[in-house]
Parts: structure tokens; sequence; C-alpha cells
């Protein structure tokens, strides 16, 4: 059962130079922003759409699309259209890299999952050695050849996020990081036995929308961008010991920092 | 003049289940992304595409719309495709706050203007007594009545975010705070003569795309999301002194910090 959209809905404004469509389309978004149509619920149909606005059907489907590129609804085919329901949003808090998580065995990964009360899991495994990317061998103080671990972060069998951490080859090669599975504390553990105590992380941050790839690894909704966001890990002797370069869905994330006024 | 578009681009695979629109759409990226089309070039025309594939109008356009959707190219009526120009990113350092700059009497947007080669403006500006929404109240500890600034910030020209800043009137009724023009080192500057020394700031960073009055302050091309970043700025005491809201053109910003390993 829908509302009655007359109920929901405001009437155009026939003195307005804002297009008929974007006027139906704002007048959905603010319903969907106050709560009138709620996570899941379903908005008024095309047929009822035409009928309140007095509109033909491409202005409302045109109203729609636009919703629809904002993410804010999805069309089931057949169906109707519901609003997106937002997923649960992780925040990454800004000590989840201290050795205190890494001490306990655990990954800033698993760290934050449990904080959030989420089932992680990770798949899509490869670990292999490359000819890194003039970008990352850059950022590596000019490595020739890397150790890759790419791997995809899911969150209750939802896909949040595809990481690839790129390692000086002679620094990781026959050692427990290359192996699938490095160990409690992961990577920046075994890092630190490795003689390469950590001293401080760089992360740049980026969003942008996905290329058609990312859309399918981490299968975004119309109209979710990603965060792009490189990571540098540096050891007490100011060598960049691991580049990790992330894209992630943005709708599952808020990423916190603490700056120095100082 | 545009090269041949049998230079530039590959065949369709007619074993892929790929569709026709989405492998025109790849091989367009890849030559953008590859530089064969460079920023401001001209992609070949419809017709010359049509001619190239051997496929419809429509397949075509379908393809191009795909790349507008990601913002890497726009039409212009009449003439042609264009691969769209990146603006010049600026990098937030993560020492952007720190007090050495406030001590200069430069804000932080000079600073950070100045480092790039740009010429920073800032218009739209509005100072207000208001109620806060509950989010902004809770993030100011309870306050019940905020001074809010709100301004738009220009880089040569450009309009790349809008932010809103909210004080708890108490602090900042009736002080230099609440004229247009707080003077040298901002707002900052002015709390801590006020005797609020800054002690450190949180920010929390989100990605999404904009909404329409968003797309129009920031004058944003089809396909480019917004950063949302919300950052509390907390005094040697304890108290969050400052909440500002700032909505950012995401294909114009990188943001830096460094996480502690500690």
């Amino acid at each position: 059962m829908t509302s009655s959209p007359s109920a929901l809905l405001g009437a155009l404004d026939p003195t307005s130079d804002r297009a008929v469509f974007r006027q139906i389309a704002d007048h959905l978004r603010e319903a969907i922003d106050k709560g009138r149509f709620t996570e899941g619920a379903k908005l008024p149909s095309e047929a009822e759409l035409v009928e309140h606005y007095g509109v033909s059907r491409m202005t409302v489907r045109n109203a729609i699309s636009i919703l629809q590129g904002e993410g804010l609804v999805h069309a089931e085919h057949g169906k109707g259209v519901y609003v997106r329901p937002r997923p649960p949003v992780r925040r990454l808090a800004s000590d989840r890299f201290a050795r205190r998580h890494r001490e306990q065995g655990k990954s800033a990964f698993t760290v934050e999952a449990e904080a959030a009360g989420s089932r992680p899991e990770v798949d899509q495994l490869e670990v292999r050695e490359e000819r890194p990317s003039q970008d990352i061998a850059a950022r590596l103080g000019g490595a020739r050849k890397v150790l890759v671990r790419r791997r995809r972060y899911l969150l209750d069998g939802r896909p949040v996020e595809f990481a690839s951490s790129y390692l000086p080859l002679d620094l990781a090669r026959n050692t427990p990081i290359a192996q699938p599975n490095p160990g409690p504390g992961g990577i920046y553990a075994r890092l630190e036995e490795l003689g390469h105590r950590l001293e401080r992380f760089e992360e740049e941050v980026r969003a942008r929308m996905p290329a058609p790839a990312e859309v399918k690894t981490l299968r975004l909704a119309a109209g979710v961008p990603v965060i792009h966001l490189i990571r540098t890990a540096y050891d007490t002797e100011g060598r960049a010991v691991e580049v990790c370069d992330t894209v992630m869905a943005a709708d599952a994330y808020v990423l916190a920092y603490q700056l120095p006024a100082i």
C-alpha cells in the first residue's frame, strides 16, 4: 500500500522557471529527506504521479531518473520505484592503526567491523609479484618490483572495499607477508617483526564516480561514488614500507581524522 | 581537427557478453585514460563512431551518456563532445590548521591557495544567529543558539567549496567573530585571543552525489561527487568551540592526513 501522493507531495509552481520534471524530483527528494517516504518504501506509481501532477509519463520518468542518478531510489523492474535503504555506515577511527590493535592480533578491518557489530569477510585474495606503476614506485621510494596483495572486503556479505597493498619485493619476498594468510595482526604486525617498526601513516583521500569494473566489484547502486584512499606506511627510519590503494563504497564509510592545532 | 577514430579505438568483441554500448564506452574511456584523447580534446563525432563501429546512433549516444555520467566528457550543444579538463586539484595538508599559519595572519584557505599558486576568493558571505540543527547542537555540546558564518570559496574564479561555521552564541556574540571580516588569521586566531586556545580538530569525511542546490552553488559538472567534511575544533579544555560543515567539489581536492602508528 502506498499513501496517496496528494497527501505527501505538493503542487507544481506554474510561475517557476524550473523545469517541471525537476520540480517533481525536488518534491520527491524533499519527501524522502523528511521521512515521508522511509527507507525501502515504495514511491507513488507512474500513473499516480501522472494523475497527481497532470503531466506526461515521460516527465514523471525524467523526474525519477534524476533521483536514481542521486542514488536515492532504485527501480525494481515491473514492481515500482523504492527508496534505497541506506547501508550501515562504518566510521573509521583516527586511531585505527594504533599498535595496541596489532598487539591484540587484530587487523584494522577486523577492529572496525567488530566495533560496528558487523561480520567481516575477505575474498578475491590475490598475492603476486609485479612491476609497479610509476605512481606506486615513486611512493615506495623507487621500488622496481613489488609484492602485491589484492583483496575485497565484505561486511555482512556486502562488498564495501577493494584494496591493493604494495610492498617493496626485497622486504616482503619469502616472508609471511607473501603468504595468503599473513597471520595475526596482518601485514603491519609482520613488518614490525621484520624490524620495520611503524611510525606513521599518510592517507590521501579523493572521491569520484566509479569505473564500471568498480561498480561490479563493489555492487554499487547508481549514483554512489567511491572514496579513493591511498595510504603509505612509514617505518621509524622514514622508509615507505607499504602503499595501500583502496577503493571504498562511499555510502558505507565515514572516515574520521584528527588534525593538530599546534 | 579530430584524428580518425579507427586509429585510436579498437574493434568490438563479438564474442563478449558485454553490451555493445558499454564496450564502446570502455574503448573511449581507455583512450582518454591513456591520453590518446587529451583534456579539452574533441571525441570523434557521432557519425564517425557510427561508421567506425557499425552501430546505430542510439548505441553511440548511450555510450557517450555513460562517460558523461562518469564526468569524463561534456557535450557542447551542436558542437560535439569534449574530454573534460581536469581542474587543478588542491592538496589539503595535514598541518593546515597549525598555529604557525594563524600566527602569520593567514587563514587555512589562503595558506593552501598560495601553496597551489591560485588566487583565493570568498563570496556569498552571510553571518547570522540561528537555532542549530540537532546534529550541530550535539557536536557543540548542546548549544541552543549559534553564530553561523556561511561563505563560498573560489579558486581562480571557480567555486570549489561552500562552508558553514557554527559557534556557540555565548562565545561568539559581540566579538570580531561576528563581523563579516573577522581579521587576520580568521576565526581560529580570534578564538585563541578570546582565551580558547585550540588543541585539536576532528574531521569526518564522507562522499556523495550533490543535491541540485549544491550543483548550482559549486557549478559541478555531471558525474562529479562532493566531499562532505565536518570539522570540530576543540580547545585545550576539551570544549567544542566550532563546527565547520563543508561541501567541496570532489574533483578539486585531495585531502591529506597523518595517522599515528603508535
